[in-house]
């Protein structure tokens, strides 16, 4: 039986066991492990993560995910099985799988702050290590932290357009799988999401979790004031959703037993999931006010993303708290990033690719956020030795494949620090709307020179090999 | 040490252990199971699942990613420390949690096969359980046949653009995390996706995997000539990527090669990466078949999707073969479906709301897709015992918590299937631009009387409801 026609177990749902993460790696890092080997090609590499370009539209990113890729390093192994796997491939003799079983993570890692508000070309993280180990993470690296960086900026935009209100998280059903789904919920709590419906991310996480009813319910019952009726008598002070039929008289039914329940009545407020969310809003909250319920919150749900709540509240929209699934579980306008993960330095000496429209900075480098009258007025990519002005952001994390003590950041740390580093952007740049002129991200002149110097030698050498061979 | 201060485990990382899939789970399912227990709602369910709409400019939707549901719906449990975390919940008193250590899925399925392309409003999947059950299932049934139905219907586009050409998924890297990567490889394969470069999904599922070598190997080593005769040494038969720093250089370095080494010279082809794939996919075939290398193929990759590789064919760009990664694997173009999971009858009796420019059709059904000439003309939504002309689509999978034996096709088969009866859907349908007329998908009379009488019916209790209360 091959492996194709095995019938396909539980593990294909419950995703990936600890062994098996030195697998989620593309084939070609393993042919290449191979051959930095066979030549004796194992000096110190230099790779920097960067996103090249900010996704259309987007003033900033919110750098995340760091934390997961740290504990994947620091216990990534390849178990017998995922051995035995590659010994069916041609590409591979036995002597080099024998040295994979030993494969461990032996380098250094140096990374800007989960939550860290970043730019185009600003390095998220460098990893200095042998060159083989620096090259087999690639691909988990890239996934887990352009995950959580997308989700994390998406997420952000969402909590500036809802000025202060509670935004929760809906989106477990529609992220794209399991794993979005839960470390989705960390990036959004990092962001300032303040609580989901997703179980299993508030256990992982200690999030705050909610939620009260769906319209399955209220259609099962005989009618939805009975519904009404049959929840509350369960959970008193729940939120009631009301547009399962139609809405206003829905508020209507939340009313009645209101009045017949009184003073029992302990409701906290209604759902609105549908429909003209600024007439019903303003509609229901009036009946809400004329009933004597002017306790009850008016929570916001359905198709919602950040330019939506952002012209209801313009608008006038008297709604309490919003429900966010769909279009932030997905970064519904930027899905992907432009994210690269780039060898810059190896054996000591810069290095870049010259391919159309991609550049690369050569070497380790360093951030430096400038501040003036507690704003950010620009960053200055640097060599990594560089002392410039401003704060540098990239700090140590992992050293010898071990992680620091100190970056073991609580998740309501990283949350603190996400809130502060974000106030401090101009406000154009934390503003939804498109800046103008975007944050400015200067190279240091030496950084620069180091750039042009290596270009120059490339290009000589190219020109030289041309030669050679014209 | 409350949740949120506990440093993040490396189960952040490897995802959902098997005993959590059970908390995969919105809070409010496990609410209305409560007060579903609380009020002796405990009947039989029907809950649909299916497309409100095909995401923008899209013809057709590949179902897929029902075994994996099935896998994990038949062995769903709450594990203790999954019930111990729910007691720190308000909500849940301890003879609701002593029931829930005793959850089992006990219902029935009916699902189309996998691969069988699907339009709005035509169920996937219909679960007939107790209404707890059914209800507990929605968010990991949502997000788990979602993200594999958006991803097999992205590639199904990829593929046809391709034109029998193999495409390899390159995506893992920038997938929204390990769970879509790697399930992701499974919806590309099935629908036609040839290979990947994600080494953990080619274990998991036995779909071939492949890659050669990336910038990063060309750019450590001394010179690009001297990358390429190291690479070939080890791997004789290898793809030389030819961008890193001049594209047409590169393509007479492989060409210097290829002299210094023949008759070893064993190279299978190059990759252009960057750049204006047209042009240079061109002039690489001259300059190659003019170097008497034409059996040499030429690989592209580098920010494709249909449209690109479409339009790249339709201009004569002599490419063999498409490597694609970030827009197949996010779904670039329609990253979410407007996937819902709704009742439909409860107690023998039709359900639905009512909740504005929401459609919901009730009781269970049957699509029958009717053939004429080898062709399919329309679709029909039934009621589930109805008997109508063309092929029922629907087909019973599990029952009573099991599956059936039937219901475990090879990946293999899938696939076959998936390419048999994507063939029979129109041409204009199968075609990457928008069809000026949608596949029709009517509704059977009966099953349109049914709605009709449960709508009348809901709006008469509305009407005697508010005259009841006004």
């Amino acid at each position: 039986m091959t492996d194709s026609q095995r019938p396909l177990g539980t593990d294909a749902i419950t995703s990936q066991k600890r062994g098996e993460l030195a697998l989620f790696t593309d084939f070609y890092e393993l042919t290449m492990l191979r051959a930095y080997e066979e030549h004796g090609m194992t000096d110190r590499a230099v790779f920097s993560l960067f996103v090249r370009k900010l996704p259309p539209g987007r003033n900033f990113l919110i750098a995340c995910g760091v934390d997961d890729v740290l504990d994947a390093l620091g216990s990534l192994v390849f178990a017998e099985e995922d051995i035995a796997y590659l010994s069916t491939q041609r590409a591979f003799a036995g002597s080099f799988l024998n040295r994979l079983a030993e494969f461990r993570f032996t380098g250094d890692v140096h990374a800007v702050p989960e939550g860290t508000p970043i730019f185009a070309n600003e390095p998220i993280l460098e990893i200095v290590a042998p060159i083989g180990e620096a090259q087999l993470i690639e691909t988990l690296v890239l996934n887990q932290i352009g995950l959580q960086t997308i989700l994390a900026s998406k997420a952000a935009r969402v909590v500036q357009a809802a000025q202060g209100r509670p935004v929760v998280d809906f989106g477990g059903r529609r992220a794209q799988g399991l794993d979005a789904a839960v470390k989705g919920v960390r990036a959004f709590f990092v962001a300032g999401v303040s609580a989901t419906s997703n179980v299993l991310a508030g256990k992982k996480y200690g999030i705050p979790v909610t939620g009260t009813m769906a319209h399955s319910f209220i259609a099962a019952c005989p009618s939805e004031l009975e519904a009404f009726r049959r929840f509350a008598e369960v959970f008193p002070d729940t939120v009631l959703l009301v547009d399962t039929y139609d809405t206003l008289q829905g508020v209507r039914n939340v009313i009645e037993l209101a009045h017949a329940l009184a003073p029992s009545f302990h409701v906290r407020g209604i759902r609105l999931d549908s429909g003209d969310l600024l007439r019903l809003s303003l509609e229901a909250r009036r009946m809400l006010d004329e009933a004597g319920l002017s306790l009850l919150k008016i929570f916001a749900s359905g198709g919602l993303d950040e330019r939506e709540i952002d012209r209801l509240l313009r608008a006038g929209a008297p709604i309490d708290a919003f429900g966010v699934g769909t279009d932030m579980s997905v970064s519904g306008d930027a899905p992907s990033l432009d994210i690269a993960y780039k060898l810059t330095e190896y054996g000591g000496t810069g290095r870049m690719k010259l391919s159309t429209g991609k550049r690369t900075l050569p070497g380790q480098k360093q951030v430096f956020r400038e501040i003036r009258d507690g704003r950010a007025v620009r960053d200055v990519i640097g060599r990594f030795n560089e002392v410039l002005p401003g704060r540098p952001l990239l700090a140590p994390v992992m050293r010898k494949g071990r992680r620091l003590p100190h970056a073991h950041p609580t998740l309501a740390a990283i949350r603190a620090y996400a809130q502060d580093a974000f106030r401090v952007l101009p406000d154009d740049v934390q503003a939804l709307a498109p800046v103008e002129h975007p944050f400015e991200v200067a190279i240091s002149p030496m950084l620069a020179e180091d750039e042009r110097r290596l270009r120059e030698q490339i290009m000589k050498a190219i020109r030289s090999n041309a030669g050679g061979s014209g």
